[in-house]
């Protein structure tokens, strides 16, 4: 049934429903009132109801749609708290405001690749290098995510959600759950040797969030430098700088972390990464980690980045700073290269004296990480599922490693390997008449997304690539390689001939 | 079997594997190196191997413990890259550093009821009171979280898990995954009159980070002065100073905000929650709206903080004001009161030319929201599951308001409520010659939870409490607004008089 039959007084009026074309069997029912003034603000948004103009009488437009004067009222309010019409008494309703029209939305465009090694690399880098299209990708920083643990995650959640109390879904501690906080510190003493309370563990949003939070707490306390390693992550060196500490540079050699230049530089604190550097992939020596603990013993600050200390082929990995000096070492950690990183979960233990302030930081970032995958996490690290799942990731590791390195053989004969003992890349380097960012480049024109080397430098060093191995299979690895080889020959001309002559 | 038969050597070394009670029957199949690190390790650590003393040479030490020579060999090698032994050639193998003991954990003390309110609110306050024991809690803030959706959420989990391509457990986005950025669009258009792309959306964790974001984009661009209603969200405007911006109050009345003072005051931005004013719940009405249109219009800029909208009782909400000035309005929303604080998702859009500048932000602050939740939630909003949720809670939170102003009726006769038309909490202002901050520690001593409307305030005004209906049941709201009666009363000698002669 129609609605709309039109009434006696419709040609009488010029702004009414036949102009508006107003049809009220358009309306759900129940929902009148929003639909006229749905109808009325997009008149009044697109010209057709200017404003100066004025509205039908509430009276007239009821009769006319055949609706009952409340109707009519109620979208007339509505269109009042909005702004757009005014009551001028006897002047009846006027138009005083019109809605805006947005701006057509710009189309989100993909990069042009190989643009992204152009440039040095700003603040979108690992954004633009991540959206450039890629057959196969061997940039660095991420496990295995085929393997990711989805029924042992849902049988986990499951396991959450029936048993949560309801004010766990409330606002909670911005240190995180307790029992994830304890799960961690569980976690901590039984893989990297720490003895730590649940009430020192603060859960964040991944090592991203955890730097910046941490140099926030240092230049609070007045420090406002954090010496970084050269060659480093480029990525850590980002968050830094953009929390407001300065982050110069100290030579990393095969021992790791040359503790003698941070000493002459006289910084009041390191970022370090000494279970398996990021990106020459070296464990600090035992002479050099003593010489670093002396140093903080003095009144350094160690923060300790272990971004993928779990991940070590030859032997168990030597245990954190954290474990040695509690009080000298923020610790960073994080389930980013033991599940993904898409969980943003990670954790932070600060030395005693600057535990309220990293507290204070985490709230007044977020008030805290989200409760239900904290849970969730907690019941994998628990339950055993999280070390069930390392031992698996760390076999397909070991494999996609091999095949890496023998493809470099293969492929890049004149090529150094670096850190195949742990981790989830390797780092190579080589003579090339063209940089690391142009051979990057190349191979992405090509489909092979890889990381130069020199984005991870402070100071100028041999060129080389950060590749990693961990998501990828034997056989896209085998075929990156190869392309990285093929383009390397192709600016090498003395290369190809050597190469073809092999078997 | 025991592999710890006393072997010839035993008796002729100090420090060997009987003086510090090495049984190598203990070490797990496979792991006998790791074992004999971690006891020399704690042997030092506990000083039975001080720093300068010498370790058994490795093949008596094998001999002795009936192991291969190389699990000492290991064992000494992981020794040394923890820094704690070093090789002095003939002199053998030196222990040269000691493990740190950390300091005994402080315990988790809770705090005294009541101290909360004692001193003037800090960073914590809310986490103090949040911890504080009570037996009925009418803070504000919470939808009813006993309604969370436990078994959609579930099957929507599983349902995203299912689907998902392995990249997307990457790192991603920054703004978020398209998924939830396109529901987010969805839902603001159906819901909030909002028209927006997704590439417009940034999910953040929350208003809190939104709050911290926006200002940091504001502070870097010159703006170091956002305004804030008063009376307006304490939390608010301590997320907002914390990132470094100044907060000059603007009175509120019941129109909602003065516009005329937010120009006489010069502030070249407002924060301000014009669909459900936080804390008295007044709609900012079509006059000031015109009004603070026209202020944005000439570059002011606007933070709308729509943390309630959704729940209104008399009639649809009315459209944030970001529908009808996108240049001008950066527009916060969130789902913890539609579903869950604890699940720390919200929503940010940021005028067009601090898009970019909005996504840096947060780029560094976390690299983007954690995925799973988002795919989650995405799927919730586009089937519906979100919607009727929303009408459930709509019908339950009816109810209680309803429930919480017949207990105010009843046992706080000289009280006036304010802001009954929409959200979550009812504000209640009263004479009384005790301060809300006293009354608020007295309730709490009776095991009755509120916030003290003075708290919201920056400069002075009636007494008040900030009462939550949502999270209760209505007879623990019925008991709780009696506690507040009597306490009250217990401060008025007059008025209990007259209570008792009602009926």
């Amino acid at each position: 049934m129609s609605r709309a039959k039109p009434g006696p007084a419709d040609r009488s009026i010029t702004v009414g429903s036949d102009f508006l074309h107003l049809d009220v069997a358009e309306a759900p029912p129940g929902g009148r009132a929003a639909w006229l003034a749905d109808r009325l603000r997009a008149a009044i948004a697109d010209g057709r109801l200017p404003v100066g103009s004025r509205l039908p009488a509430g009276r007239v437009l009821a009769a006319e749609l055949r609706v009952s004067r409340g109707v009519v009222t109620e979208a007339y309010q509505r269109l009042g708290d909005e702004g757009h019409v005014a009551g001028r008494g006897r002047g009846g309703t006027v138009v005083v405001s019109a809605p805006a029209v947005p701006a057509p939305a710009t189309p989100e465009e993909p990069p042009a690749p190989g643009d992204v090694f152009i440039a040095e690399p700003g603040a979108a880098v690992f954004d633009l290098l991540r959206s450039a299209p890629a057959r196969i990708d061997l940039s660095p920083g991420v496990p295995d995510l085929g393997a990711f643990p989805r029924a042992a995650w849902l049988r986990a959640e499951r396991s959450v959600l029936g048993a949560l109390a309801t004010p766990e879904l409330g606002y909670g501690d911005p240190r995180g759950t307790f029992p994830l906080r304890r799960a961690v510190a569980h976690w901590l003493a039984r893989t990297r040797g720490i003895r730590a309370d649940p009430a020192d563990v603060v859960v964040v949003a991944g090592t991203a969030q955890a730097l910046g939070l941490v140099a926030r707490v240092l230049s609070g306390h007045g420090i406002g430098e954090v010496a970084v390693e050269d060659p480093g992550s480029l990525g850590a060196r980002q968050h830094l700088r953009h929390a407001g500490v300065d982050t110069p540079p100290v030579a990393v050699d095969t021992q790791g972390l040359r503790v003698d230049e941070l000493r002459a530089l006289g910084a009041p604190a390191v970022l370090l990464t000494p279970a398996h550097q990021f990106p020459t992939g070296v464990v600090l020596g035992g002479g050099r980690r003593r010489d670093l603990m002396r140093w903080a013993g003095e009144g350094g600050l160690v923060v300790e980045d272990d971004y993928d200390a779990e991940h070590r082929y030859d032997r168990p990995p030597v245990p954190a700073l954290r474990a040695a000096l509690p009080d000298g070492v923020f610790y960073c950690g994080s389930v980013s290269k033991l599940l993904a990183p898409a969980l943003r979960v990670g954790w932070v233990l600060a030395p005693p004296r600057y535990r309220d302030a990293l507290v204070d930081a985490k709230r007044y970032a977020d008030l805290g990480n989200a409760a239900l995958p904290q849970l969730v996490l907690a019941h994998l690290l628990e339950t055993g599922d999280m070390e069930r799942h390392l031992r698996l990731l760390r076999g397909r590791h070991r494999r996609r490693r091999d095949a890496m390195i023998s493809a470099i053989r293969t492929h890049l004969p004149g090529a150094a390997v670096h850190g195949a003992a742990a981790g989830l890349h390797l780092m190579v380097t080589f003579d090339a008449p063209l940089s690391d960012r142009e051979l990057a480049a190349a191979a992405l024109d090509r489909g092979v997304k890889v990381q130069p080397l020199s984005w991870h430098r402070h100071r100028p060093g041999p060129p080389g690539l950060v590749l990693g191995y961990a998501a990828s299979t034997p056989g896209a690895i085998g075929e990156g390689v190869a392309v990285l080889g093929e383009v390397l020959d192709a600016a090498t001309p003395g290369r190809r001939r050597r190469r073809t002559a092999e078997p």
